[in-house]
């Protein structure tokens, strides 16, 4: 129902655990191979194999605590060379012809942020005139050259903003990120056990999962592909299936597509006014939920990796006061939901604190202790039950 | 007394040893910082970790038996890229400016063989550029990139090659090849303890040792910096010294230079003329010392390592006939002692069964049982005693 049209060019993407062994590679290969059989263009982005980063990571902080970061990035950038080379040859000689590109021999083009490079520009015919001769075409990820000729590497993420950019450039009919899920949940499946697998989610929606806290995907993946109107398909690396396809295409009616949740964060009281804190806060890059308590005090939210460098900024000014999860149902029937969700948990005991909504997005503050609760009764009232009702088929496909 | 002038530029080579862990990678940066504070512009030329590439060999031998040439080379040359970055990471670190360069990065353009790749060009651009802004430009060994802008890597001692070549390209003023001896010796310290390090040899010499069996430094190299005209000068990577200089200034009168051995050779006889024996064995690129015996049959002396490929050549018609040892001598003299060279040697019992003499050597063959007394008689008398009645100082500095 959502397969790919005959003779498209798919980029596929494998992350560290999928080519983290021989074995793993070969699995990756006949995958590869299955597709070009169908008689699609392919182009596959890989990243290090597993622990190879971390080896080389650990080399250089044998050498420096702080390494130069221009070296480092020449340092990383050798670990996709490896398993890029180690899938070409895989392929070749299960007899399909493949080739491995660099970032630098793919055209990949960045700004000189070493460490945190971002794509500029990709030039898509050394890419284009392989795929003319009927190659696959392994590209590696996660790395890219600057004006100057340096080795760069992206940010967090940054196989996945390779694929991302590359079907892009290549106007990719779809780009296909493989994993160790087998697609986008209604919920996290550790958190839910009743969570169930979407076949097809909207990229408003997707965006707003990402954003509040689902990690089946990078956010800034995302709002790329979105932005280049690249149909994305997160698939399982160790299983058959279609996955899930994320797309401007979802017919899906559901009020609640789905229920995202952060945790690991903590509640702080901040003796400033809201406006001053919010200066104070984007100034040094950190983003949290702001809310006045009285004219000089203000209450906000901040995940718990970024409280140091709270500390920093603030010295002397801020009092944690509890531990906290935002709960986040995502899907475009939530603005009216506000209510009967609040009613729901009321009743299980369990405080809404603070809540915020947007046209796709409503966000509730818990308590830590609360939050696998009221995760289990939002999803099981607003996801499983008004399936039911509805009788939509897609719980039979699941 | 072979010092190099100040403000020099000078290209130095480290092996895989030399840079084989951190701690080794540590002491390499501590020399090259020793030299740049002596006022010298420094390029170094590094190979991969030792291990390094076996360990990548080993894991595309695990994908392919035969891996596709082009792949190999993309995965091999991630081993300097690995080694060359650390090396840059710990100069920046004791606060000396440094850059590495792949073999791409620094101009180094070979042909297409990939695996035996050969340096067409060297564009100096890149590295005088950063060689002007006072940095310590570490260039990746072994590597280079083709017209078509695929990785290669070069033959065997390719690190050595790139020294040579980028010191031949940038006008250096020497190439500095460090390697776990502390220069050239007059013979194999392993075979002959009485052997002494010359302080220079004449690139005529170092040519014809290197030909005839010496391992210091591989022949190629050699001829390679001839043809530049760049004076070589081989160090320890492990203690300080001057090393050996190979120039074109050597001043040493000696009639003997030096004592090479080949050892490791079978002699053979082959039924077919010596025209046509010589004819197929260019053929097939098989370097032998052939000498008729009758009309019909050909007495011949190649490497125990090629016998396989010799099989296949002269499928039925080889016969083995001894375990051999080419010994030569060499030096400027040599000419002239082809009676007292085997005199010395028949007094020992020792049959030198046939020699081939030119202006710079002279080689013997003898029987492999013979080869050790051979070697040490022959030093002993011709190196160690001519030095002694000529009381030349150089014995007096070794």
């Amino acid at each position: 129902m959502t397969q790919i049209a005959r003779e498209s060019l798919i980029v596929q993407k494998f992350g560290g655990t999928s080519v983290g062994s021989i074995e793993r590679i070969e699995a990756v290969a006949k995958r590869v191979m299955k597709a070009k059989t169908e008689g699609h263009q392919l182009v596959v982005v890989v990243s290090a194999m597993s622990g190879e980063t971390n080896r080389l990571l650990g080399l250089a902080q044998q050498v420096d605590a702080v390494p130069a970061a221009r070296e480092l990035d020449v340092l990383l950038s050798a670990g996709e060379q490896v398993s890029m080379a180690l899938l070409a040859m895989m392929l070749n000689k299960m007899g399909q012809p493949a080739v491995s590109l660099t970032g630098w021999q793919a055209g990949i083009e960045t700004d000189s942020m070493f460490n945190d490079a971002s794509i500029t520009h990709i030039d898509p015919r050394p890419i284009q005139q392989l795929l003319a001769q009927d190659k696959v075409v392994i590209v590696a990820g996660f790395q890219g050259m600057s004006d100057e000729r340096e080795i760069t590497t992206l940010g967090r993420g940054g196989s996945d903003t390779t694929a991302v950019a590359l079907a892009g450039a290549l106007h990719a009919n779809e780009c296909q990120i493989f994993t160790d899920v087998d697609g986008v949940y209604t919920c996290d499946p550790r958190i839910e056990p009743e969570a169930r697998r979407l076949d097809v989610i909207h990229f408003d929606d997707m965006t707003s999962m990402a954003r509040n806290g689902a990690k089946v995907l990078q956010l800034q993946s995302v709002e790329h592909a979105r932005e280049n109107g690249v149909p994305l398909r997160v698939l399982s690396s160790f299983e058959d299936g279609d996955g899930t396809l994320v797309s401007f295409d979802s017919h899906v009616s559901a009020e609640v597509v789905g229920v995202a949740l952060k945790s690991q964060q903590t509640q702080l009281e901040v003796a400033l006014p809201i406006a001053e804190l919010q200066d104070q806060l984007n100034l040094f890059g950190v983003s949290c939920w702001c809310q006045p308590t009285t004219a000089n005090t203000t209450q906000l939210v901040t995940a718990n990796e970024q409280l140091a460098r709270l500390e920093l900024v603030l010295a002397g000014k801020m009092r944690p006061l509890a531990g906290v999860a935002t709960l986040s149902l995502v899907g475009n029937g939530v603005a009216a939901l506000v209510e009967p969700v609040c009613a729901v948990l009321a009743k299980a005991g369990i405080q809404v604190q603070q809540h915020t909504c947007s046209t796709h997005c409503l966000s509730l503050l818990v308590s830590d202790s609360d939050q696998q609760l009221a995760v289990n009764i939002v999803h099981k009232r607003f996801v499983v039950e008004t399936e039911s009702l509805d009788n939509r088929p897609l719980l039979a496909v699941s």
